[in-house]
């Protein structure tokens, strides 16, 4: 629902209660944000990084609103952020500043300040309430909504962690505007993900207003992000705990994440690799059946991304990753195919050889059309 | 429910699905547990000690029974294993040995397993489903049932958690043999504590049988430990999160947590600091109007566990450490007082005055009538 301030305003509905969703430019604004209640006489943990103090300190000033103690805690930037030794320290932290089991906890920042203060917060005590503010387009489209939280272990990245839901995510998309193209690019794809097989008036959108969005243009990002937020809390409702259909959000996620760790997470941004992996899972597709449609269009609109080129990668090091990804289970893994616009299914049962054959011909030329159908 | 073998089935449904309770001499063997479709097919890691391995090897060794795999894993005897590094070091080890979404995990051990066990199945891939086999007393009256799982901080014990209930939870009478009278005793605490707030018949039951139940006589123990089962089953089910009513299973504990950080974990065992953090809420329940009934009652059994006595401590102390207690919110304390045999209520805005002037009385003769009444 689109306010006349142009906030829009969702509800997600999981078992533990409700997530209110506020999404707009200036949605952090106090009023806006409509954290006042749920501040007020508390002590509230604000986390962030120094970068986005430095971008964003007045904001992040601001945050505290009507709590009784405003308690700030930093993490470094990037991924390093999300391990055992901060979660642990942040822990310390707000112990010994008389953290209680009705202090509050603010993130604010990209998925890996969301992840891991959802974790630090899912655990406090047993659990305290948190309230998601995500400063990039891949957090506010996808990571911030759905209660996961998570650290990285050193044999793999999101390997611990548990489901614990915001109270409220707050979605200022003004504070996009400081962003990278690549992050925007990086944040789109995950767009691009959700509308392929969830919201094809979506895709349209994107494929229509890219150029505006790419320039983080506010008035083409705000409807933009509320549309794929409505996605996402359409599959978190239907499976809050990630138990089958929920996995349709991870298309291009399969390949894409051992593409990652097969470049040790360097060269390719997260939604860079993703897109990758879609477009892989779209030839694996093709390749049983599915018509050339989809495909073709969804080539066609990650070729405006101009996306940095694969670096080359062996089929074995990505089976290898494949296998031990943690969504796999001891049957195997699962893939999310297409099967036709707004539509998607989770197939298992894929053996290596089949993989193998279809990475052989896709990693040197992922946007080439398929070579062959059945 | 007793079965004709002689073991007790029992059902406790939470939000997240139903745990399944089985109680008796004998319910760890193969037959009795219902283990099998479980385990089939899967990974299951074992969480056990060296003292348990030692006194229970034979049992240990059976419980991987149906699993595809089994995995030990090990951590010291004692409340140090609920440590941050412990955690980390069983998730690494989970992960190295190829642990996935819909591997199991068995905490075969006391309260400290059962703790640690939980937190590590309930964040390992965000959750995987945890058998909870416990073998003292204490977890089996208590801690196993409910979801509460912790670890410690240097600043507080079980000041990292999550709810994350256990598919079954299996309590084997038999171990209880080889318990030192005094866990035994410390665990009967537990029992009492929930008897007299919430099941008369139990604690008449307790007041019959402790001679045998002191000296770990199975046939006694198995309905006590059913009965207290059954209390906390139906406390649980009211409160699944601890939003409120749960909190009556506090009784004895808010300064009975006290008593244990002012002397440091040493001198007595939780379930006997409990036992005189209950006499004092009986002295400050009187205090405030309740007939001497009840406390002479209790007492009077208390009396009977021939506990260790109080050592010398500060009120000043003990009052620092309740107000950190995490169970404290930002408006204060609250306390459990019973109201009758029975019957407890939570009572906020103690003041501390209030609180020292009993606590002088209290804590140079805890067995002593209290003193005055209104």
């Amino acid at each position: 629902m689109r306010t006349a301030s142009g906030i829009y305003r969702q509800k997600l509905d999981h078992p533990g209660g409700r997530t209110e969703i506020v999404i707009g430019a200036g949605a952090l604004s106090g009023e806006a944000s409509g954290l006042a209640d749920w501040l007020e006489g508390r002590t509230v943990f604000v986390l962030s990084t120094p970068r986005l103090a430095e971008l964003h300190g007045e904001v992040l000033e601001s945050l505290g609103g009507a709590a009784a103690r405003v308690v700030r805690l930093e993490v470094p930037d990037g991924e390093q952020a999300k391990s055992l030794a901060h979660a642990g320290r942040l822990w310390d932290e707000m112990l010994e500043s008389g953290g209680k089991r009705d202090s509050r906890l603010i993130a604010f920042g990209g998925g890996t300040v969301g992840d891991l203060g959802g974790f630090v917060a899912g655990c406090f005590l047993r659990g305290i309430e948190v309230v998601q503010a995500p400063t990039t387009l891949l957090a506010q489209v996808d990571a911030a909504i759905g209660g996961k939280t998570a650290i990285d272990l050193t044999g793999g990245k999101n390997t611990v962690g548990l489901f614990h839901h915001p109270a409220r995510v707050i979605e200022d998309t003004a504070l996009l505007a400081t962003l990278p193209r690549a992050e925007l690019r990086s944040g789109l794809v995950e767009v691009v993900k959700m509308a392929a097989l969830l919201s094809p008036p979506l895709l349209e959108r994107v494929e229509q207003e890219l150029d505006a969005l790419l320039a983080a243009d506010a008035a083409a990002l705000a409807p933009v992000v509320a549309g794929a937020a409505a996605a996402k809390c359409g599959v978190v409702e239907r499976d809050p705990a990630e138990g089958g259909w929920r996995r349709i959000l991870n298309f291009g996620h399969t390949l894409g994440h051992a593409i990652e760790g097969a470049l040790n997470y360097s060269h390719l941004r997260h939604g860079e690799a993703v897109a990758y992996g879609m477009l892989f899972a779209l030839q694996l597709a093709h390749s049983r059946g599915l018509d050339e449609t989809l495909g073709e269009r969804l080539r066609g609109l990650l070729g405006r991304f101009e996306l940095p080129p694969l670096p080359p990668l062996e089929p074995a090091d990505l089976w290898a990753l494949m296998s031990r990804d943690k969504k796999a289970t001891e049957s195997g893994l699962t893939w999310v195919l297409p099967r036709a616009l707004g539509h998607g299914e989770m197939v298992s049962g894929i053996d290596r050889g089949e993989v193998f054959q279809q990475l052989e011909t896709f990693l040197p030329d992922p946007f080439a059309r398929p070579p062959f159908s059945l």
